[in-house]
C-alpha cells in the first residue's frame, strides 16, 4: 500500500515558488465558497509522519483564512474526556456547517500506535476500526466531506527526520514519544497501518496517501487535493434536508409491538405507596453506590405525549441527589445544534463519571417524529437505526448504564388525560393545539415506534415498553426496571 | 447578623403537610411563567448548613419541573477548569433565559471556606469579593434574577448533624471535609461569612437568612422566598433589549485619541521582509516557550472594516503552531448564544495553559457596533465598561496575557480597499452592502472607540492603537507588540 509513497517524488523550489500563489488563490476561493454552503469539513491529517502533519496543518493555516479553520491536534486525554467514551472528544470539536476541522494525531493514527505499543489487543482494534468506521460514515452521509491524508515517510528518512529534529532546540519538544517509537517499531507500524487504512477507506471517506519525504511535494499535493476534492463537491446541488413525504400508515390490521403490551395492567394506592417507599430506598442506595463506583447513566424517555414521561422521571430523580442528575427535555434544537450532525447535540450531554442523565424524549426523534412529520429524510431516518446502535454501543463500552424506556397508552386515556390537563392551571401549559394535531397521525407514530424498538433494542441498550394507562403502574414499572438494571451493572 | 436565624423557628409536620401542595403548585407556576419570559434565575444555596444545601437542591427537584431546572455543585475542579480563570467554571454552568440555575458550594461559600482553612489571604479574598460583586451583577443587569439563600445552623444543632450524618451509612460519604471544618472552626466561619455576605448583599443580590435547624421550616421559607420573588419579577414588563437611538456624532471638532495617530507612518519592503523574518523567528522561540511553560494568551483585534485585522492575525499566526492557537472570528451570535449574558459567549472561548485565542472583533462589539446600531440600550453598553474590565481583569489575574489591538484607518484608505476589493475574486466576498453603509457612521463608530479605550485601557489590558494605513507597518507594529509583550510575560 505505502509503495507508491516511496517513488521519491519532489517538487522543485522553483515550482513550489510558481505554484504557491495559484494554491493560495485556489484554497480562500474554496474555503469562502464554503462557507455559503451547507456542509462541513473534516480534514484528517494522520501518517508515520507526524511532524510533516503539524507542518501541513501550519502551511494550511497561512495560506487559508484562519479564522474558519480549527485544528485539534489531541494528545493526552482530558480528565473531562477520560471520563467519557472515547469518541466523545472528538464529537465535541466537531466544527458547524461551513466551516473546516483538522484534525492530527486523530482517531486512526492513534489506534494504530496504542496497536502497536500494546496499549489495545485485536480485539479492541476491531472495535476501533468500527468506531472510526461508524463515525466518519455518520458524518459524511449528514453531508461532511471527510477529506483524509495518511503522509508517508520511509524508515530511513523518518529516522533522519526525527534525529534532526531532536538536535533542534526549537523542535526538540515536538518529538512526542510516540513518534520515536513510530521509528523504532516501523515495520510493525506499517504493518498495522496498512490493515487499519484499508478497513477505513470508504466511498465517502478515502485515504489519500501522500509521500511525505519532500515537504515542498507534501504541500502541493495536500493543497491540490484539497482544492479539487472541495471544488468537486462545491459544484453538487445541495442536498434536500426534508422530506415531504409522510409515513405510510400501517397496514390495517398490522400486529405491533405495541399492540401486545397490557395495558390494563393496575396497582392500587396502598400497593403502590408501599412499593414506591421500598423502591425509593433501594434506589437511593443504589444510586449513591454507582456515584462513588464513578459508574454513570444514560436513561431515554419516549412514548406518547400524556403518557406520563414527566411523571415517571420525577419518582426516578426523587430517590436520587440532584447534584448527580440531569434531567435533559429535548425540544427543538438551536441553530448551533442544526449547523451540526444531529447526535451532536446528545454527545453534549454525555455525563461524567458517577453521574446520571436522563432524557425526556432523546435521540430517537430522529425515527419517530422528524420520521412521521417529513422533517428529515427517508434516508437519513433510516441510517439513524445503526447511528443510534452505535452511539449506545460506545456508550455501553464504555460503561455507561443505557436504558431505554417507552411509555405506552391508549388513544382513549391520552385524550382524558389532555382534556384533564386543560383544567388544571400549572398543567394546562403542557397543553398545545400541536398535542391534539399529532392524534390523526397515531397509526404513523405507532408503525415508526413499532420499527424503533425492533431495531434498536440490543444487548446493551434494551427497549423496555411501559404499560402506561395506569401511572402508578407505570412508575413502580420504571423504578423497578431502573434497580434492577443497576444492580446488575453493579455486580460486575 | 446571625442572630435573627437562630430564633428557633420551626414549621410542624401538620402545617408542612397541609402547605406542600400549595408550594408545589406555586414553584410550578412560575416555573412555567419563567419558561414564557425572558431572563434567566440564578439560584445560590449556601450556608454553613451545607447537608442542608444538597437536601433544599432535591426538595426543589421533587416539587419543580426537574426538566428546566439544573443543579450543580461545586467540588473539586476538573483539570479543564483549574486551566482557566476561576469564575470559568461558573460561567460555563450558566442556563439560557426561561431556565432555573442552582448552585451549591457555589463561588461565595467556596472563597468563605478556602479564607478559613487559609488557601487564600486577605486580599485574595478582597479580590474574590469583588469577583462576586461583578459577576452577579453583570448577570443581574442582563436581567438575571439573582436568588441568594444562606442556610445558617447554630453551632450545637450543627455540630449534631454532622455527627448524625456521619453515621449513617448512607449520608457519611456526603460529609465533606469542609463540612467538618466549618463545625470545628465554627466562629472564624461565622465571622469571614458575615463579612463576605455583607459585602456580597446588593440591591440586585440580596442574601436571605434562612433559620435552617427546623428542615420544614427552612423548605417552606425557601420555597416561598422563590414563589414570591419570582412572582414579583414575573410582573414586570420585560425589559428593552434593543434601544433606538444611535450614539451622538462626534461635536465636529472634537479631538479623539484615534486622531493623533500618525497614519503616514511607514515600511518600505525590504525594511518589511528582513523586520518580518526576525519577528517570525522571535515570536515562534517566544510561542513554544509560552506553550511549555503553560502561559495563555488572548489577543483582540478590532479597527475599521478593511483596516488589515486578518491580514495582522495571518502574520502573527504565521509564526505559531496551528495545534496551539485558535482565531475566533466574531459575527453574529448564534440563538444558544443570544440566551445568556453577552460575555457568555467569550467565556466558552477563553484558552486552556499554553493555548492562544486571537478574536477577531470581540467583546468591544457592545460599545462599538452595538452601541452606534442602537443594538443595545445606552445603559447596557455603558456598564459593559466595567463588565469587560473585569473580565480581562480575571483574567490577567490567571496570568492570561490580553493584548488589544485598534488598527487604525483614514476614510480615504478604507474607501481605496473596497474599490480594489472588488476586483479580486477571491476577496470580493469580504465586501457587503453593509460595509458601504457603515462608512456612514463613521464619527459615531470613531466617537464609540475613542471612549472604550480610555476607559478601558487598564494595566493589565492596554490597548495598542496601531496605524493601518499602511499595511506593513502595521503588520510589524503588531508583531512587536506581540513578541515584547510575551517576552516580558515570560520573564516573570
Amino acid at each position: 500500500m505505502f509503495e507508491t509513497a516511496e517513488l521519491g517524488r519532489t517538487t522543485s523550489k522553483k515550482d513550489y515558488k510558481e505554484q504557491e500563489p495559484f494554491l493560495r488563490v485556489g484554497l480562500l476561493t474554496v474555503q469562502y465558497e464554503l462557507r455559503e454552503s451547507d456542509f462541513p469539513v473534516i480534514l484528517v491529517l494522520g501518517g508515520n509522519d507526524q511532524l510533516g502533519c503539524t507542518e501541513v496543518l501550519n502551511i494550511l493555516h497561512e495560506w487559508m483564512d484562519p479564522r474558519y479553520l480549527a485544528a485539534h491536534v489531541f494528545e493526552r486525554l482530558t480528565q473531562e474526556e477520560a471520563e467519557r467514551p472515547r469518541f466523545w472528544r472528538y464529537w465535541r470539536t466537531l466544527r458547524p456547517r461551513g466551516q473546516i476541522g483538522l484534525y492530527s494525531r486523530e482517531w486512526t493514527s492513534r489506534a494504530i500506535v496504542e496497536r502497536v505499543v500494546g496499549d489495545i489487543d485485536e480485539v479492541e482494534l476491531d472495535r476501533r476500526v468500527r468506531n472510526i468506521q461508524a463515525f466518519e460514515k455518520a458524518l459524511s452521509d449528514d453531508g461532511a466531506l471527510v477529506l483524509k491524508f495518511w503522509l508517508h515517510m520511509p524508515k530511513k528518512a523518518l529516522k533522519k527526520r526525527i534525529k534532526s529534529a531532536e538536535k533542534n532546540p526549537g523542535r526538540a519538544w515536538r518529538v512526542l514519544k510516540e513518534d520515536r517509537i513510530i521509528v523504532k517499531r516501523y515495520g510493525e507500524v506499517s504493518d498495522v497501518a496498512e490493515r487499519v487504512l484499508r478497513q477505513t477507506s470508504r466511498d465517502e471517506s478515502l485515504w489519500n496517501i501522500v509521500e511525505s519525504t519532500d515537504a515542498n511535494y507534501r504541500d502541493v499535493t495536500v493543497a491540490q487535493t484539497i482544492i479539487q476534492s472541495l471544488t468537486k463537491r462545491l459544484a453538487q446541488p445541495p442536498k434536500a434536508r426534508k422530506s415531504r413525504r409522510h409515513a405510510a400508515a400501517a397496514a390495517p390490521n398490522a400486529i405491533t409491538v405495541l399492540d401486545r403490551v397490557d395495558l390494563s395492567q393496575k396497582l392500587e394506592k396502598p400497593a403502590y405507596e408501599r412499593k414506591l417507599k421500598r423502591l425509593w430506598g433501594r434506589l437511593a442506595e443504589l444510586s449513591e453506590k454507582a456515584h462513588k463506583r464513578g459508574m454513570s447513566s444514560v436513561f431515554a424517555f419516549e412514548g406518547w405525549d400524556a403518557a406520563g414521561k414527566g411523571g415517571a422521571i420525577r419518582r426516578l430523580t426523587r430517590a436520587m441527589d440532584a447534584a448527580h442528575y440531569r434531567v435533559i427535555p429535548i425540544a427543538a434544537p438551536t441553530d448551533e445544534e442544526l449547523a451540526h450532525q444531529y447526535l451532536w447535540r446528545f454527545w453534549r450531554h454525555v455525563p461524567r463519571e458517577g453521574h446520571v442523565a436522563i432524557f425526556d424524549r432523546s435521540w430517537y426523534g430522529r425515527v419517530l417524529v422528524e420520521r412521521v412529520e417529513g422533517l428529515a429524510t427517508e434516508k437519513a431516518w433510516k441510517r439513524a437505526y445503526s447511528e443510534i446502535n452505535d452511539f449506545e454501543g460506545q456508550l455501553a463500552h464504555r460503561g455507561v448504564l443505557v436504558l431505554k424506556f417507552w411509555v405506552h397508552l391508549s388513544q382513549e386515556e391520552q385524550l382524558r388525560r389532555f382534556k384533564a390537563r386543560e383544567k388544571v392551571p400549572f398543567k394546562k401549559y403542557k397543553i398545545t393545539p400541536d398535542d391534539y394535531r399529532n392524534r390523526d397521525r397515531w397509526s404513523g407514530y405507532e408503525l415508526a415506534a413499532d420499527e424503533m424498538i425492533q431495531r434498536t433494542s440490543t444487548d446493551h441498550a434494551r427497549w423496555h415498553v411501559v404499560a402506561g394507562n395506569d401511572k402508578r403502574w407505570a412508575r413502580i414499572d420504571v423504578l423497578q426496571i431502573v434497580c434492577r438494571a443497576m444492580a446488575k451493572a453493579l455486580e460486575k
